[in-house]
C-alpha cells in the first residue's frame, strides 16, 4: 500500500531551447512542466509511493497538458482545480562550462497565484495522507497564495500529518524582509525544514546577517542548529553545492536532528539539467523518512537522488529506485547495464 | 529608394506544436513571432520596400528574440522600445481537414499593451514615411493602446501620410459595442480600410444588424459602400473566404474606391499555415497601392500574396515578389522551377 | 461522477518513421503506444468519463512507458499487471495518395498474450463499472487470451454490466474458421456488437459466404439484421469506409437496434493517421450510449469522433468533446478558432 | 541471377529545408543524394536487379557519403572514381498548392563534370551488362562530359548492350542549339529514347519549332513518330503531366515502338516529392523491358512506378515491387495494409 | 585488392531515446542496427578491407533496413539469408556521469537464432576469405546457433583461414556453466582469442574461480597465459577499462602471443556511445593483424580504434583510417582540422 | 550612439551534422552562416555597437539567407552586393574527446572571391566609421580579393579610421610564401594586429623560421615584439590555446602595445563549438579598445568573450554583455541565474 504525500504549489510550463542554444537562437522550445512541489510529488511517485499534487491550472489545453505531464509520471491530480487566466511560464536557457543557465520567469497572473483558499477542501485532500510538503516559493507568489499555504499547513498539522518546507528563497518574487517574516510564521508548522544552501537563494530566517552569502560549513552547521532550536524541527537539512562550472557540480547534504549531524557522501556530477536538483534532494529525503529510513540513510538517499536528477532532462526525477540504490552502493562508475 | 511603411502594434511569441499535433501531445513548440501589423511590415520588406514596425517588447532575451525575428526578415526595428513585463504569447494548434486550428491567447500584461504614448516620438518615427498602417487589434489591447493608436493615426494624418486600418475584430479582446465606438472614431483617420469578412471577426461599424454573420456578396458590397460613404475612405477592401476545410480554402478580395468595385481572382489554396493570411492580403494591397498600381492590380496583388501566404509556415509572408508575379500571371500549377 | 468503462486487451509499442518516410529510409521512429481496447479506454477518458484498461505489460521500462502513455491521457491503469517477456510491437509506415500505409506486427510472445486468467480479479476490476468492452483481436492473440476474454465477458455479464465487442478480424492472427468459432461463442455475451466493414478484416460470423468482400449497403444491412437476430444484440453497428486514397476516405456508420437502422452523416476526411479510426468510432459510440444518447445521436457522435481521429497523430482520440460537438453541429469548415 | 544495368552521370548532394519551409526560413537542411542516372540505378536495384552507377566524386567525406547513400539502396558503386574538387549540390525548396518547388543548382566545378574519359574502363564496366542508360543532363555538364557520354554509348553499342537515353533538357546547363546538336549525335547510339514532356524541359531534337512548348497530344504523337523514324529507336517514350498544383499532378505515359502507341493509365497523385518522378518512370520502364515485359506492360509499370515515386521523400524510388504491382492491379485506394 | 573478413552473428534493431532521455521520457527512438560481429565487419570495411557479414534477417522491411544499414557502410551482405519471424531488438538508454546506460534486450525468437546450419553454404561463403570472426554471443543465442557457430569455425579451420573469437559473455543469454562448456569447445578452433575484461561479462573458460570479478592486472596476465597454453592461440587479447563515470572511461589493451605481452597506450575517452567499444577494438586488432602489423602495432591500432569508437554515435566504427593514425601518432588534442 | 565597425570578408554557408555525428552518418545538416570578419561584425553588434559587414553574395535565396542571418543578429548589411555564382560553403563535423572536428571547404568560385574592387564604394561605406577590420583569409581567397582588401585598408587609413587585421593563416588557401609577401604589405596599414597562435595556422610575417610551430611563450613574446617594431602596430595580440581534447581547451591572450605585455586570465573551457573562437577574441578586443578600455581590460574582455564563444553553437558570439562581464568578475562557476 503506497504512502500518500500531498504537495501544494504552482506548476509552470517550461520552455527551453534544445541543447545549449541561446534564447536568441531558438527556433523551437522543448516543452516540460514543473515547479518545486510538483517535482517533489513526481519524485515520490517515481519511487513507488503516492504523490498527490494540489494546485490550480487554467481550464484550457495548456492547463490540461500540465496535468497530463503529472499523470504520465503517476502523480495524482484529482485535487487540481481548473480556472483562472493562465499557466505560469518559465524560460530556461541551458548553460555549459563557463556559461551559466538563465531563467526568465513569466509567471505573473497565473491561475494558482490567484486561487482562493476556499477552492481547496483540505479535509478531503489530506485524508489518509502521511506527509504534506510545500516550499517557500508558494507563499511568495501572492498574498492569496501565502494565506493558502498557511491554511494547508495548519490543516495538515491539525491532522497530525508530518509536514515539510523547502525554504527555496526566490529573490525575484519577494524581498528578504517579507520572506523572513512570512516564512518565520510558516516554519512553526513544519516538522522538517529543507533548505538549499546556495548563494542568495538560501533563506535562513534566523541568521539575518549571513543571509545571502554562502556560509562556511561551520557557519552552516551553526545556522541549522539555531533554526532547529527556534522552530523545533524534527529534522533540518541543507544541500551543499560547489559549482565547478555550469557542467559540473559537487553536491552533498547535511542533515541535523537536533542532536547530531550527518554529512552525506559528496558526488561530483556532470550536469544535463540543473533545474529540480534541490527538489530531487527533497523528494529523496522525504521518501527516505516516509519509508522509515534513519537520518543517515535518508540523507544519503536524498543526496544520491539529487545527484542522479542532474543527469536527467526536465524538472522531474526519473532515475529508478534501482538506479538510486546502485549509486548508494557506491557504484558511480556508470558501467553499461546489459 | 525603398518606400517607408510604418506599422504599429503588438508582436507576440507564437508557440505551436509541430505538424498537426494537438496541444496535449506536444513535447516541443515551434517558435515564431508575429502579430497583425508586424506581419504587414514584414510583407512590405519581403517585396523590397522598407517596413518599420513600432512596438514595445520586454528588455529580456525573449523580447530580443522577437526583434531578431523582425530584423532577420528586414524589418526596421529602431523604434521598438524596451521595457515592461512580458512579451504576449499565443499558442497555435494547427488543424487539418474537419479539425479546426485552435488559438489560445496569453497576452494580458504584455509590454506593448501597457506602453504609454509618450514612449514614442511619432514626429521622428514618421519622418519620410509614405504609409502608416495599424489594425483593430491594437486599440483593443488596452485603453492605453487605444490612446496610442489614435495618437499615431493623428500624427500620420497631420503629416499627410497615407493611412490604413485593418479592422480585424477580435471578440476575445473587446465587446462589439466598445469596438464599434472606438473604431468609428479611428476610421476617421484612415484613407484605406481593410477588413476580413469572416464570421464574427468582421467589424463593419456601420452595419450593426449584419455584424457577425457572413454577409451575402451583395450585402457585403452594400456594407462597403455605406462604410465608404460614412468615412470617405479612398479605398475599402474586404477578403472573401470559403472554408472547405481546415486544409483548403477559397479566397478572393473585393476592393471599392467609392465608384467601382473590383472583385479579384479566386484562389483555391491548400493550407500550410492559416495565420497571417489576412495580413498577407493587407501587406500585398498596401505594397500595390504604395508602388502605384491601380485598384485592380493592387487587389489582385494582395489576393495572390494572401494565397501564397497560406502555403508558408509562420505568420510572415515569405513568398518572393517573383512568386507573387508568377501566380498573378495565372500560373497556379506549382510546376517545379529548375 | 464519471462513468466507468473497463476495456481488456493488448497494448503495443508503435514505431513509425516520421512523416511519409518508408521503413528503409527511417533514421528514427516516432514512439506511440496503442491497441484497439486501449484506444477505446483513452477515448472514454478524453470525453470525461473513466476509462479503465486491463492488460499485462513486461516489468521493464518499456512496459512502464506504455503505462505512462495511458496515464498521461487519463486512463486508469491500476489493473494492469506486470511480468512476462516483452511488449508487443507494431511498425507503421504511413502512406499517402496512391501508396498505402503498411503495418508489420511483431507481437508474438507478448506479456499479455501469455497472461493467465487468474492474474486478473474481475470481481474487483469490474466493481462499479458501467460498461465492459473488448475486441476480436484479444481472443485471437492466443488460446490463453481467448480464455481470458471469455472469463471477462462472463464476469461482466454476471454483474449486469453492458458489454460490447468490436469484431476487428485480423487475418494475420487467426484463420476465419477459428475466428468464426470463437467469436460466435463470445458474441453471446455481448450487448453491443461493433464491426468495421472493411475488406477482409470484417468478420460477420453468420455470413460465411460474403465474408471478406465489402458487402453492398443492402447486404450489409441484411448481415447486421441476421447477426442481431442470432445473438440478440441490443445494438449492432458497422462503419462504412470508402478509400479514395491513403490520404482521403469517406466514412459513415450504420447502427441497428433490432428494429430500425440509422445511417449517419458521411464525412470526407483528410488523413493524418488512419490507425485507430475504428476505435475512435467505438469509443464515441460507447460514450454516446453510456451517457444516454439515443441510437441516432450515439451513431452520429461515434462517426464524428471517428472522423476527427483521422486528423490526429497516434492511436488515441484526442479531439476534445467541444471539437466533436462542433463537427456534429455541421461545422466541418475547419475555421480557425481564435 | 539479377540483370545488370549500368548508368552514367553525376550524383549531387541535395539540400532541402524540412517540410514546406522556404530557403530563408531554414535552420537545417535534409540531406539526400541524387541525380537522374543515379536515381535510375537505384530504381533498378529497388526492383531486385543489379544497378551499377558510374561517376566520379571527390575523395572526401561528402563524396563518400554520396557513395554510401547509393550502397545503402543496393547500387553497385565499384566503378565510381574518386578525385576532383567537389560534389555538385542542388538546393530544393518544396512547394505546395499554388507555390512551386524551387531548385538552385550549385554544380559548377563538380568532380564528375571535370572527369576524363580515360578514368573509366568501359570494357570492364560494361562486362556482362544487359543495359546502359544515361540522360541528356550528362553531356550538358561540360565538353569533357559530352565526350565521356559518347564514349560510353559507343562502347555499349559495340558490345551489343541495349542503350537508353532520357533527353532531360536542362536550360540552365546549355542552349537549345547546342543541346540539339549534341543530342542528335548521341541519339544515334540509343535503342530506347525516354523523354519527359514537360514545358521547356523537353527536347525533341527533330522538332525545332515546337521545342519548349507543351505539345498537344497529337503533336506529341507526331513528334515521337518523327524521332523514331529519324533515329530508328526500338522504343520511344514520353510522360504526360498535368500540374493541378504543386501538391497534385496527373501523370501518364506514351510509348511507341515504331508501329503502335500505348497510352498508359493516368494517375492522379498527391505529391510528397516531385524530384525524380521522371527517373522513376525511366527506371520502371527499363525494368519492364529488361525483364521481358511487352510494350504495354512496361509502359504501365513505368507509369505506376513514377506515380509511387511522387509519394516518397528523396530522389530515389523506394516503393517495393509489391507496391507497384498492387497499384498496377488497380488498387489506388491506399487502404491500410495490416 | 582488399582482404576478406567473414563474420557470423546476429544483427539487431537498436532503439535509443535521443540524447540522455530516459526510456520513460522518449517520444522517439533513434534507429540503428548492430551486433558484435556486424560491428566488426563494418569496422573492417571502414578501414578499406572487405567485411562480409553472415546472418539471417526476416523477409520484411525491417530486415531489409538492417541489410541497408550494413550496405551503407560497405559491408558485403550477399550471404545474409531472409526468413523467420523477426529481427531481434535491443533498447538502449544512454547514461551520463553517475547514471549508467541501460540495455533492454528483446531478441528472443529472432530469425538468426532460429536459423539452421544448412541455410549457409560455408564453402562458398569462405571462398577466398582471409579471416573468420565470431563471438561468444552467437552460440549463446540458441542451440541451433551454437551448432551453426561450430560448423562455421570448423569450415574456416578446414580452409586454413585465420579464425578469431571475441568471448563476450552475456549473462542474460546463458549460464556460466553452459558458456564455459560450449566456449571451451569452440576455442579449439580459434587462432586469435579476443576478450573484454569487464566485470562479469568476461569469460575466461580456464579460470573458473576468478570469473566474474575484474582481475588484477597480474591475474589477467596469468589468465591470458593459461588460456593461451590450454588452447594454443596465436594471440590472445584483453581490453582493460576503468569506468570513471558513464561519460568517461580509460581504456587500454593487453595482447599476448605466447611469449610476450604488449600493454597498449591508455586513452581517457569522453563517451558519446559506449556500445560497440569492444567490437571497435576487435575490428581494429583484426585489421592490424590482417594487414601485417606486428603484435605491438596491432594492439595499438585496436586500442586507438576502440577509443575513437566511443566518440561516435551508433554501434559501428566510423572513424576514418586517417583519424586512427593521427591518434596513434599521439595527437589526442582534438585540434580542429581545417 | 553606437560606434561603427566595418568588416570586410567572405560569409559562407556552414553545414554541420547534428551533435557529434560523422559526415557519413548525417541525414540532415544544421545550417549556419559565418566567416571570420562576419563573425567579428556580429560580435560588435552583440555588445551593442554597430557592426557593418561588407561582402558579396549571390542573388539567390541562399545569398539572401546569409544576409538574413546577419540581419537577425543586428549586422548592417546595406553594403553587401549581390551577384556572382555561388555562396561559399564549409562543412563542419564536430569532434569530441580524442576525435578532432573536421572542416571541408567548398568555397572556390564564391561570389565574394570573384568580386571587383569597384563594386564597393569605400568612401560611402566607411563614412562615420570608427574601426575597420579584416583578416588574412580575405586576401587569400583570390588575387582580386587581395586587391580589394588593400583598397579597403588604404581607404580606411586615409580616413584616419583605426584598422585591424587578424592574420588567420589558412594553408589550404595559399602558400606561406605568398601569404608572407601579401600580408607584409597589408600589415603596413594596420593599427592593430590580431593573431591566433595555433600550430601552422599562425602567420608571423617576420619570423620565417618559427612559422608553423607553436612557439614557446618567450618566443611568442619575442615575435610579437619584432612584428610591432617592424610594422609599428599600436597593439599586437595573440591568443594561446592548449588543446586538452576536442572537448576541452585552455585559452588566454597576450597583448603588447610596444612597451608592455598583458597576459590575460586563462580559461579552461568545455567546447560546444570551436569555430569562431578566435573571432570571438577579435570581436571582444575590438569592442574593448573601441569603447575606451585600457590594454589590460580590452585583453581580458576579448579573452572572456572568446571563452564564452566556445560554449555557443554556430560561428557567432551570442553571449550577452552581462555574461561577459560576469565572467570577467571571476564567476566561471556557471551557477543557475534565476
Amino acid at each position: 500500500m503506497p504512502k500518500k504525500v500531498v504537495t501544494l504549489g504552482e506548476i509552470m510550463l517550461r520552455l527551453s531551447p534544445p541543447g545549449y542554444k541561446k534564447f536568441v537562437q531558438a527556433e523551437s522550445f522543448d516543452v516540460n512542466y514543473g515547479g518545486s512541489e510538483a517535482n517533489v510529488a513526481a519524485a515520490i511517485c517515481n519511487y513507488g509511493e503516492q504523490g498527490i499534487f494540489v494546485s490550480k491550472v487554467p481550464g484550457n489545453a495548456i492547463g490540461q497538458a500540465a496535468i497530463n505531464h503529472l499523470r504520465r509520471y503517476g502523480v495524482d491530480t484529482q485535487f487540481i482545480t481548473r480556472g483562472g487566466e493562465r499557466l505560469g511560464i518559465y524560460f530556461l536557457e541551458t548553460g555549459t562550462s563557463v556559461r551559466a543557465s538563465q531563467v526568465i520567469y513569466d509567471r505573473a497572473g497565473a491561475s494558482f497565484a490567484e486561487a482562493d483558499t476556499n477552492e481547496f477542501d483540505f479535509d478531503k485532500i489530506l485524508e489518509g495522507a502521511h506527509w504534506f510538503h510545500t516550499s517557500g516559493i508558494t507563499p511568495a507568489l501572492s498574498d492569496k497564495a501565502a494565506v493558502l499555504t498557511e491554511a494547508a499547513l495548519k490543516a495538515a498539522k491539525a491532522k497530525g500529518i508530518t509536514t515539510s518546507i523547502d525554504l527555496n528563497y526566490r529573490k525575484k518574487l519577494w524581498s528578504k524582509e517579507k520572506a523572513t517574516q512570512v516564512m518565520s510564521r510558516l516554519c512553526q508548522y513544519a516538522d522538517v525544514c529543507i533548505g538549499i544552501l546556495e548563494d542568495e537563494n538560501e533563506l535562513p530566517p534566523t541568521t539575518a546577517a549571513g543571509a545571502g552569502n554562502e556560509p562556511s560549513f561551520e557557519a552552516l552547521k551553526e545556522a541549522l542548529k539555531q533554526m532547529q532550536a527556534r522552530f523545533g524541527f524534527k529534522y533540518i537539512a541543507a544541500t551543499l553545492r560547489e559549482s565547478h562550472s555550469a557542467s559540473e557540480n559537487s553536491i552533498s547534504a547535511l542533515l541535523y536532528d537536533g542532536t547530531a549531524f550527518h554529512h552525506s557522501t559528496e558526488y561530483k556530477v556532470g550536469i544535463v539539467d540543473r533545474v529540480g536538483g534541490g527538489d530531487g534532494f527533497a523528494g529523496g529525503l522525504i521518501y527516505g523518512l516516509l519509508t522509515g529510513m534513519n537520518m543517515k540513510d535518508a540523507a544519503e538517499f536524498g543526496t544520491a537522488a539529487a545527484a542522479l536528477k542532474h543527469t536527467i532532462h526536465g524538472d522531474f526525477s526519473h532515475a529508478a529506485l534501482s538506479e538510486v540504490k546502485a549509486l548508494l552502493k557506491g557504484d558511480a562508475s556508470g558501467k553499461l547495464q546489459r
